[in-house]
């Protein structure tokens, strides 16, 4: 009888770490997770994830091995190996690989979160079989990764495809970045929540968030309420849906992509988000590309994207990554 | 002794088809042009491009042989070996490749011809010795090319970097392709044309550009008075620079690469345009690219670039399409 193999999957993200046992068919089979923000610093972290996967690894059946770890992280540099300076947690850079390698003998890559997500769609979600791809995740904020010619597309820094980041209106929103009008600012969670409070400063419609203040107001809320009437809300998804769609028509004169992958939380939202995206998608969409190119959810459960994606790191990546990975 | 082996480049525009000998060392020996858009037809242009190679390979002295045809053209799909609707010549969509192939038993291969210029700086000019860069023609149009881990990517349909059809203003300028505020509106010769005259609509400043119809100012007339301190002229410059300083910065957070590099007509401005540009690149760009990404002028002489590049599809091109050509 042989031995059965598991990989290791870790999405370290600003509020929580989750650790994951992915099987050979991208099947998550045990998770834990931890707050991040509550390790008082790096070298707790590290021995809190350690004792994580420790734990994990005792609920696997006789006969189990580990084939190794992958991690996605925020501002992680695939080749180096190293995250540097995550705007949500407080390490400076790290080389977060060095450091599993103290606990493991065993291969370990990282790569930044949307990348992982990415890898994740490839393998086993809505990105199977597809050549060329731009997996976006819309949450907090907006990431992307990009699958070409059947590789992630890193560039030269490990910082292709930050797509969040592309200004979208020259003296826009303020950014978490330092600049203005970034895409995220409009098309994530947070920017649709911006939305809804300059709607409510410009408009006289009746409201109930006109009774919340900006920090208890949820994306979730903002939907619930579109779907009950509100139009505040409902206008604020269709201008969500319009910068998506101007943005998204953007990537695909970037990338000429077969499809786009959405996932992450604002996508709960369903077709208030998707039916003005896809129309401005067609409006904004030169017209070489019409016809070709599909706007899809996510084929992964929500929250493991970035955990089965980094799992995809061990052993897939040679066929995937354009450079070695550090093991 | 043996033989020595000359390519044919040829750059198919809508006003002028330039055709070259270029030798190994991406060298432009001889070159010959006739207008595109006096041929009657499409059979007629084609026995035009024949006997145009065919004087030019009698200047060659003896024992020389040709190792095959490279062309770039507008709307080219680089795998089929067709240009599909070029919006400048009346062609419809043809298989340029095979109509060559008629005449010809030589390999012959197709590319559009921003990436043929990107071809050419990779193995000839500013991209030599680069891994990651995209290369713009900043002409009548606004064309690109890009070099990702040394590989042109096409993206699925050969359509990846149509970065003159990026959307920079919502309800900005109407553009050739029917839509609005695409960035070749603002950034090229006839977008810096469109800014001169609203500024002269917006201004009261004197300018002799006021004596100038539409469609007798070029680009070259307005650099010059610039030089020559016409306030109007400048301030167009300045507004172009700030569109392109920020598509080149988005162009940064989609892409990653080392270096962009400029080119065309419209770069004879010089510093006039790149001053402006760089301080808005350097305004817009994400704090994480800092430091890290060169703009710089074309290696190459001006309007050898395409006749260059496309003769790197012959032989040179294994090693950068991610395709085998259609040879």
């Amino acid at each position: 009888m042989i031995d059965t193999e598991y990989i290791i999957g870790i999405d370290i993200g600003g509020t929580n770490t989750v650790v994951g046992v992915v099987d050979s068919n991208g099947a998550c089979l045990f998770k834990s997770s931890f707050p991040t923000s509550q390790q008082k610093d790096l070298d707790q972290f590290i021995g809190k994830l350690v004792s994580t996967i420790g734990e994990l690894f005792r609920k696997l059946p006789g006969r189990s091995s580990l084939r190794g770890i992958g991690v996605a992280a925020p501002a992680a540099r695939h080749r180096e190996g190293t995250v540097r300076n995550p705007a949500n947690l407080p390490w400076g850079t790290v080389n977060l690989v060095e450091m599993l390698k103290r606990h493991f003998t065993l291969p370990i890559a990282l790569t930044n979160d949307s990348n992982a997500a990415a890898l994740g769609e490839f393998y086993f979600g809505a990105g199977r079989g597809k050549r060329n791809f731009v997996a976006m995740t819309l949450g907090t904020g907006l990431g992307a990764g990009i699958v070409m010619n059947r590789e992630l597309l890193y560039g030269s820094n490990d910082l292709a495809g930050e797509l969040g980041h592309v200004i979208l209106e020259e003296r826009g929103r303020e950014c978490g970045c330092r600049r203005r009008g970034c895409a995220e600012t409009y098309v994530s969670a947070s920017g649709l929540r911006r939305t809804v409070f300059e709607l409510l400063a410009q408009k006289n419609d009746e409201s109930v968030m006109r009774d919340s203040s900006f920090n208890e107001l949820s994306a979730k809320t903002i939907c619930d309420l579109a779907l009950g009437g509100d139009t505040i809300a409902s206008e604020a998804f269709e201008i969500t849906g319009r910068y998506l769609g101007r943005l998204l028509a953007n990537t695909v004169a970037a990338y000429d992509p077969e499809a786009i992958i959405l996932s992450g939380g604002l996508m709960g939202a369903g077709d208030l988000l998707l039916r003005p995206t896809r129309k401005c998608f067609a409006d904004d969409l030169l017209s070489l590309y019409k016809g070709g190119i599909e706007i899809i959810s996510s084929g992964l459960a929500n929250n493991d994207a970035a955990i089965i994606g980094a799992s995809c790191l061990i052993g897939k990546v040679a066929e995937v990554g354009q450079e070695e990975v550090p093991i």
